[in-house]
């Protein structure tokens, strides 16, 4: 599935100089690297977690028989939710994955409105709810409990979450072969913890 | 959004005067109902569920600047998992609904075997899991666990789940004003013993 905008705005924004860098470094992108995790925790029966599809507005279907059921205009719509659920040790799970070029800070249009309303819903009915963020330049990929994420734009006017905030409230996740990015490993660290915050 | 098989089939698959019938009884359809009780209980602050988008396999965007972004050939992809999920009372809940025009039983091929196979496993794992099958002529709407929806499947090579299967097993839910389809008072009244079965 190919989005109207994406790698091609990362490409734009970089030098050819810095284009080369991040390429040689990027490996695959966030997304695929989180389906590919989410399809191994399926496979060793750890998980259930799927990537919700991109809403789709149809304007206009095919009108003719050998065309039936084909679509021949529509949009990319805003979710309204995270982009990822499931269930993990009977928990429920919800999370959306971010990246970014910036080497200083997460800029946080990266994030709209409604899945902020969301991530709060969700935090307030005790799911398991969190950010994974990457800084593509630094190779470092944060995950950052709702909570954390919360208490930063409730108290904070400023339009981007500094890296240092992701290296003090938020948890490195290691590069691994296999799985790719093992954000349940933080979960089975933090769970405990994280049963005790959600009482606060 | 409009799907490419759906109410039309239901007018072809009737007759005139049949037709006038279902069409005084069925009130809005069954997904549009679910969404407004989801809606209700997002309002409500009780639980947060949504249904998936459908999925969309991109073909072909367009290729101008003044058409930028829009998708000028699409297809109706098969859901791997089932419609709905989210949370309720810190569970993870998911599931399936679906119509029939039948009036003694419900086709199993209205459920795929990808869906079949994420009931299961969203079982194993302790995820509340059901369907909510409408038999559209009788004016019925019943819950089924996937504990008895897999019994069923895995006992019994009918290609269809009788009606008698779910007033024995099932869980009428009744017409209500607000919310229209409120499966989760079914949840309240069974909860502790679907704790109990998830042992077994």
């Amino acid at each position: 599935m190919k989005y109207p905008k994406g790698s091609k705005k990362v490409i734009r924004s970089t030098t050819s100089n810095e284009k080369i860098a991040t390429y040689g470094n990027r490996g695959m992108d966030l997304e695929k690297e989180i389906n590919e995790t989410n399809q191994y925790y399926l496979e060793k029966d750890i998980a259930v977690i799927y990537k919700k599809p991109t809403p789709i507005k149809v304007v206009k279907m095919a009108n003719t028989k050998t065309q039936q059921g084909i679509i021949k205009e529509a949009f990319f719509e805003m979710p309204s939710t995270t982009d990822y659920n499931g269930i993990y040790k009977l928990k429920y799970i919800d999370f959306e994955a971010k990246e970014t070029l910036s080497e200083t800070s997460f800029p946080l249009n990266n994030i709209h409105q409604h899945q902020i309303d969301h991530i709060r819903r969700i935090h307030h009915h005790g799911g398991i709810c969190f950010l994974i963020v990457r800084f593509k330049k630094l190779n470092l990929t944060y995950l950052l409990f709702a909570k954390d994420f919360l208490h930063f734009i409730d108290e904070n006017k400023r339009k981007s979450i500094p890296l240092e905030y992701f290296k003090i409230k938020g948890h490195l996740i290691k590069d691994k072969f296999l799985p790719r990015v093992d954000y349940l490993s933080i979960i089975d660290q933090e769970g405990c913890n994280y049963d005790a915050v959600e009482k606060d």
